[in-house]
């Protein structure tokens, strides 16, 4: 037995799952392409001050951080939307606006791994750099949709909110940010009395706490009724006020559209990561209790990372629990293309494996998957293990049909075999 | 100015740079399709352990290993091999023969960096497990000129030796393994004297000392004729010679087909892992001195970490090379079919947003890619910022064309605008 192993947390995708990856990067791809988003690639290593910056006292704990052999302190990536960030304060910072980028790959946290959570784990990452407007929002919105609908996940709806809400509460009650943080931070764990207790230690008013409570409480499926609901809560707060009429025009924008995209409206809704200024959102399937993915507006990122102040919105998908959530479907399986012709080739003998790899390179070339027998084995042992594997199709070279330009063409599945020309081999293939 | 910048050695990729390596790295997926190789994806961190065990000394020396936060010893991974051969050791110990495994991704190496050398890098690789044949390592050359061919990189060629021939020599003169590999790491660096002078503090005989000089400087493009020479000059080394007769079968089978792959054999070539037990080869281009990658046999790897004993032949291919060599002889931007579309769509006014973002869907169900402007602007600044950012066409909504179910269509390259029926708009634009 061998004693190595994948590193805890770690995985090794075999082939369907492979594909089922693949199929999802290339889907995030194709919906970027359609959106006018352009990819790029940033390292997983980056320094561990730009990954930790705002990244919130919990991901900064899971974060693998060490010293290169250079003595710099680096870690792995967690996310991507610093990477993004710093490339928009530096390299892009003079593009013209919007800047849209795509990026998808792997990320690392230290976590306790459980179904769906990874210490490796995949995301695709759709960040729309430069506008304020509603519309950006409910672009990032839409995209999001529209890669569960080309994904088979038609029954997915997105958790929404608005940190400017409870923010607004905050900062009007003059609580200084260290301090909101820790306490979105607890709404964030659905903690809600603990936040609530942390609030009156601070000393916050009894209007405050009440009209907390009261939003936290405020949620629903319909929401036109939680927004008119929540104004009403916060109305002595002007920002939270103006927060929930900025999140009342983004769903606006987005339920208009052609695709219904059904929401959940939760106005205590709050996410881990500290950047975040204005609305808020997680995709879910029914019977997943994890979120796919999440996103949200960040306006001052890039600004705190030298840039000049730039608003922002965006996306990460996460790759593993949509393949989760696609098994669980059984929505993967249609969607993997499996070559339909699989050929095996077999040389008689060793003077013909030169011949063998002349007609599989021919086969090649008209775009047929082609394997030639590297085995030594005899033709009944080879057709023996084509079959186990799964092949459509053998060539048997032999040297008496060769000598009229032809070749034997087996059909694996039914048993059959004929003797056909070669330049007829490719039609004889394709045509099964 | 941002003092957030990547880490020494690490890149970002770029729109063109990202196209150009996605572009790789599917041609490099396709290749295994048409082969037959089944992609796996591995992790990134692996076990030190794992990593260290046939790495040769320097490699080692430079891996990114740190203790993980459950105090385990850690790397980034340098090479996929290691990875695959845990697999076959382990998961994969009872999948049939051949096995044949693709796989592609970033590596890390603390190399100091220089042209066409990065920390971070990215690889595509092949491994065929289960054969000793020759035509298994012949269709391991055979795939890399496929792969090479399709990327443009016609007139590439392969260094090409057999770790076999020096060993043979070695060993029949009871030079232990360790002694060995130090002897193969001069080699692998062109330090021809310092080899040989090893050999002699190591007490070789005289005639050892003077085979090995003489083999060292047996090489050629001419290949038969080198391995006549080979063959001579080794002849009182019984391994040496089978590994001659093993390097010839390759050699004929993989240029008996019909690609001529351009061969430069040298006999004292060696690669710094120290896994190889066979052939081993690089692919390069004229007038760009770095490998294009690596590959060879080495059928002991799985054995160590604790498999059955297994045969294996593989290659990985330097994807950030390929891209430079494509680079230099701009073969890049043929390959990089660009959305011939790309269409903006402009409301005249935020009454209008909803209509635009309904239009905007339509449009990319028929695959087009779509960009609704989000920035607020007006229609004259809007088609301004359009035109800088490359669109070829604009639908400008507004409320009187609304009324008859038309928009205006702006071709952006001839500054040409008409009318247009919404139910013609897709074919009106794909037209153009």
């Amino acid at each position: 037995m061998s004693k190595f192993q994948p590193v805890r947390g770690m995985r090794d995708f075999l082939a369907e799952e492979a594909k089922t990856m693949r199929h999802i990067e290339q889907t995030a791809r194709e919906i970027a392409r359609l959106y006018g988003y352009e990819e790029i690639i940033t390292p997983v290593v980056e320094s561990y001050e730009l990954l930790a910056a705002k990244a919130g006292e919990e991901m900064r704990h899971r974060m693998y951080a060490f010293e290169d052999l250079g003595g710099r302190k680096v870690a792995l990536r967690a996310e991507f939307t610093p990477s993004v960030a710093r490339l928009v304060a530096t390299t892009l910072k003079r593009a013209s606006k919007p800047l849209k980028l795509f990026c998808t790959g792997s990320l690392y946290r230290y976590d306790e791994p459980q179904y769906g959570r990874f210490r490796e784990f995949w995301q695709a990452n759709y960040e729309l750099i430069g506008s304020t407007r509603p519309e950006a929002d409910a672009e990032i919105l839409s995209l999001s949709y529209d890669l569960k609908e080309k994904l088979g996940l038609r029954n997915c709806y997105f958790k929404i909110g608005h940190v400017g809400i409870l923010r607004g509460i905050l900062t009007q009650e003059n609580i200084i940010e260290e301090q909101q943080n820790q306490i979105m931070q607890l709404l964030d764990k659905k903690q809600w009395n603990d936040a609530l207790a942390v609030l009156q230690e601070l000393g916050a008013s009894q209007k405050c706490t009440k009209t907390m409570k009261n939003i936290l409480e405020t949620q629903g499926k319909d929401v036109s009724k939680v927004l008119k609901r929540a104004k009403e809560i916060v109305k002595d707060y002007e920002s939270a006020v103006a927060a929930v009429d900025n999140l009342r025009g983004i769903v606006d924008l987005a339920q208009e559209g052609e695709a219904k995209i059904e929401l959940l409206a939760e106005m205590g809704f709050a996410r881990g990561l500290e950047y975040y200024t204005g609305m808020i959102f997680e995709p879910y399937v029914p019977d997943f209790e994890t979120a796919l993915g999440g996103g949200g507006r960040y306006d001052k990122l890039v600004e705190l990372f030298g840039g000049e102040p730039t608003p922002a919105v965006g996306v990460a998908h996460g790759m593993d629990r949509l393949a989760l959530a696609m098994e669980k479907i059984k929505k993967t399986i249609k969607f993997l293309a499996s070559d339909k012709e699989r050929v095996i080739v077999i040389p008689i003998g060793e003077k013909l494996i030169a011949k063998a790899l002349e007609l599989s390179s021919m086969l090649r070339k008209a775009g047929i998957s082609v394997e030639v027998e590297v085995m030594g084995h005899t033709v009944s042992k080879a057709l023996q293990n084509a079959s186990k594997r799964g092949f459509t199709d053998a060539v048997i070279v032999g040297a008496e049909e060769l000598k009229k330009d032809k070749v034997v063409l087996r059909d694996m599945e039914k048993r059959e075999q004929k003797t056909v020309e070669i330049k007829h081999l490719v039609n004889e293939i394709l045509r099964d």
